[in-house]
């Protein structure tokens, strides 16, 4: 399913090289745009692509991509041009999560980001929606391929937080480095989302989790 | 190493067939010492009894051991009579977790509970100590055998609950059932230890895990 785009988005999105417009034609050859064999990391929910720049600029060997279900999410980061400055080893493009199968072959993407997803946590029966929900996980290990791959995950929501420990547990992943309070952690090189920063003023613990599928945790 | 128990205990041990004096002289023969073919679930760190007298009720086909560091907590359980009306399915004995492979033959236990224990959190290099530290997973291991077996453990501790879900999960073991809230979760059937009582009475939530080792969650 392709999401409509609105004529605005459009003309900033013609004019800007880091925006894929239909990236399903770069099914297999994911590689080949990125010009090397670099491995493809995506973050699933960019929002304003602050995490992604970051890390693109720190980890130069590392070809990122930021997805976003809503076009005029980018667009706001487009005209604060956030992703206007970015280097060559980072994309964006406007999809849900349900077509990455239809985007990315087998083995094409090894890390997936999700940070602050939407926990869907007031109702049961939404937890079909959440980005950790096994019917995810499966679309996730489609494109992880047979020499598997990771999902990295950050949120300041305790109902999405347990959840997820449990789909990647029951789905026989491997979970690493679970950490309950991150910025009091030991753990080094952390970057921040907007929310992450706004949460963390606020005083709220961070949670973090990795989760390995089909691989040991390095 | 054996602990060295006082005259009051010994006397008191003398006459209930329910405290096992010298454990390891079960070690392989523990299913002829309860006299059937039963699974053997153990509680380390028992405390008064009060979990496992109640599971031991419920679930006449498990045998259940409880083991206690400290005498004088198992006797006054005893004084309270709560051990000894308990039935032919429960035992218990005084004894140090280090020393569990001196007690138990590989294969003889199959699952082990570890409720509220000493979170050792105040300092990181107290982490050794904890109940859920990679060496006493590794005793576990050696207890369970080749056939696997489980650990199950509440704790309202969050640095013991983080850190336990970290060693569990680095050990390869399986995780299941990761509670965030017991008392507020779907889980079914729990039953209450003494501390237990206490926290939830003051609101504090109980967090709950499911380690497997060698098997997958049924």
């Amino acid at each position: 399913m392709r999401i409509r785009k609105k004529p605005w988005f459009e003309a900033e999105m013609s004019t800007n090289r880091a925006i894929i417009d239909e990236p399903a034609e770069n099914k297999g050859r994911w590689h080949e745009f990125f010009g090397n064999e670099n491995p493809i990391h995506i973050e699933i929910g960019c929002g304003k692509g602050q995490f992604l720049s970051e890390m693109s600029k720190r980890n130069p060997d590392v070809n990122y991509i930021g997805i976003e279900r809503e076009p005029q999410i980018i667009v706001s980061a487009l005209k604060k041009s956030r992703i206007a400055e970015v280097g060559d080893n980072i994309a964006f493009f406007i999809a849900d999560v349900e077509t990455l199968g239809e985007i990315f072959e087998a083995g094409e993407v090894s890390r997936i980001y999700t940070n602050f997803a939407d926990p869907w946590h007031r109702r049961k029966k939404w937890a079909k929606r959440r980005l950790t929900h096994r019917r995810f996980l499966d679309i996730y290990e489609g494109i992880f391929g047979e020499n598997g791959g990771e999902l990295f995950m950050k949120t300041d929501n305790t109902v999405l937080f347990e959840f997820s420990l449990n789909e990647i547990a029951d789905k026989g992943w491997r979970l690493h480095n679970i950490s309950f309070d991150l910025h009091n952690s030991d753990f080094e090189g952390n970057v921040m989302t907007e929310f992450e920063e706004k949460f963390s003023a606020m005083g709220m613990p961070i949670y973090r989790l990795e989760g390995y599928f089909n691989k040991s945790p390095e």
